[in-house]
């Protein structure tokens, strides 16, 4: 690390039962993930919690606290099982209200398509008093923005666009460099010889990937920095020990 | 709830930076959530840390203090960057040490197929002093158990196949009894119905789940309790909810 400081850092909540129960796999983690690295801000810790006011409370407390950005995704629909408002709301001390500005996004929304714009729906426009909106282009309901919480649907293309327009306000660093290399032994092969390549350069962050596969277990080694030419000097260090790895087998 | 002291709990804990980074997809979270199910285990929480010690310590001390079992993931390889066992020794309060019946094991696994047995191997028999091994049919090197925390792999024909290992072993509830039912409307359409129900039937847990798809939104709306007759009394309110808006549609 050559100055953690300056990199922002993230979490993100996942909320939602049927994420515990199997019934949902996510996919939105992944895709933050990426996101992030590509934004240059450190994704640090990611939690799921069941659709529980008391998990979600203590969740938000704990990551708000230590990171940049939180994002959550779920738990923001109309029904009585979507009580993530509700419980961001009582973390940060406020009031969930009916925020008027989404009132009037759903109000046009539903008079558009002639739907009624039930109470279930209604509910959808409940954030934290002093929220600010993030725009949902897909479904209209929008997400919110309370302190540095983002809060997101968990539908997975409402959350992608949600975070498309999140962003564009978000302040990264330069994004991460990468290099992955293909290695075609163990981590018993080459262990050893990389933990001396990741000490010979400590700027840089090198991981081993094994994969098992029908003809057993082979890696891929990739090394990070934020800077070209220290990943390019550890890169060119890892090849050089598969060369003499090959050179040892032949 | 019924009974909720009754129903052991879980937690998971995936560990490593290839997750947070995105370079990696989980796909062991949602395999332990279905086994959990499966076993009448409650999954509560999920986290996902970096190759970091302090975190997965932190981790690791709350999820072991507060869940009948903890099950992680990763980092238990030969390379410098896994450090689990390190980490959950440390939790522990326990010495790191090569545990004699894993180096027996791996050494016997590598005089099979006239490998080495590196110094990189050999760190894969590295756990807390007293740990239980965790078998690995498919590359031998073992999980460990040490209290209630369960030390699997990361790459995932390995995590299933040692989690299969563990699973006769975990006292589990009766299994949760679920009922899936389509309802071609979107959660503003029966919301506040969905609530009486749920509120009429209070040892039943009502989800509703959105999606998105060409057409708007549908959902699927599933009742999950511990008793059949619990589970069939609750969905068929939400069939006629069903019916009923279809009346007023048509």
């Amino acid at each position: 690390m050559t100055d953690a400081t300056a990199i922002p850092t993230a979490a993100m909540l996942a909320i939602g039962d049927e994420l515990l129960s199997g019934r949902t796999k996510d996919r939105n983690i992944g895709h933050l993930a990426d996101q992030m690295t590509l934004a240059g801000i450190e994704l640090k810790e990611v939690r799921i919690v069941a659709d529980d006011q008391d998990a979600i409370v203590e969740a938000v407390d704990a990551l708000s606290g230590r990171y940049t950005y939180v994002f959550t995704s779920g738990g923001i629909g109309g029904t009585h099982d979507d009580i993530t408002a509700d419980a961001v709301s009582a973390a940060f001390g406020r009031p969930c209200i009916y925020n008027d500005e989404a009132m009037a996004i759903l109000t046009a929304h539903y008079q558009r398509r002639g739907v009624e714009f039930t109470s279930s729906r209604q509910r959808m426009a409940r954030m934290p008093e002093g929220a600010a909106l993030i725009e949902n282009p897909v479904s209209a309901a929008p997400g919110f923005i309370i302190g540095n919480v983002h809060v997101m649907a968990g539908v997975p293309q409402v959350f992608e666009a949600m975070l498309a327009n999140v962003l564009p306000t978000l302040k990264g660093a330069a994004p991460v460099i990468s290099e992955a290399i293909d290695c075609p032994y163990g981590e018993g092969d080459y262990g050893a010889l990389l933990a001396d390549i990741q000490k010979a350069h400590p700027q840089t962050s090198i991981g081993s990937y094994p994969r098992f596969g029908a003809d057993g277990f082979h890696s891929q080694i990739v090394v990070r920095a934020r800077d070209r030419s220290l990943v390019e000097a550890a890169a060119s260090a890892v090849r050089e020990m598969i060369v003499t790895l090959e050179r040892k087998r032949g």
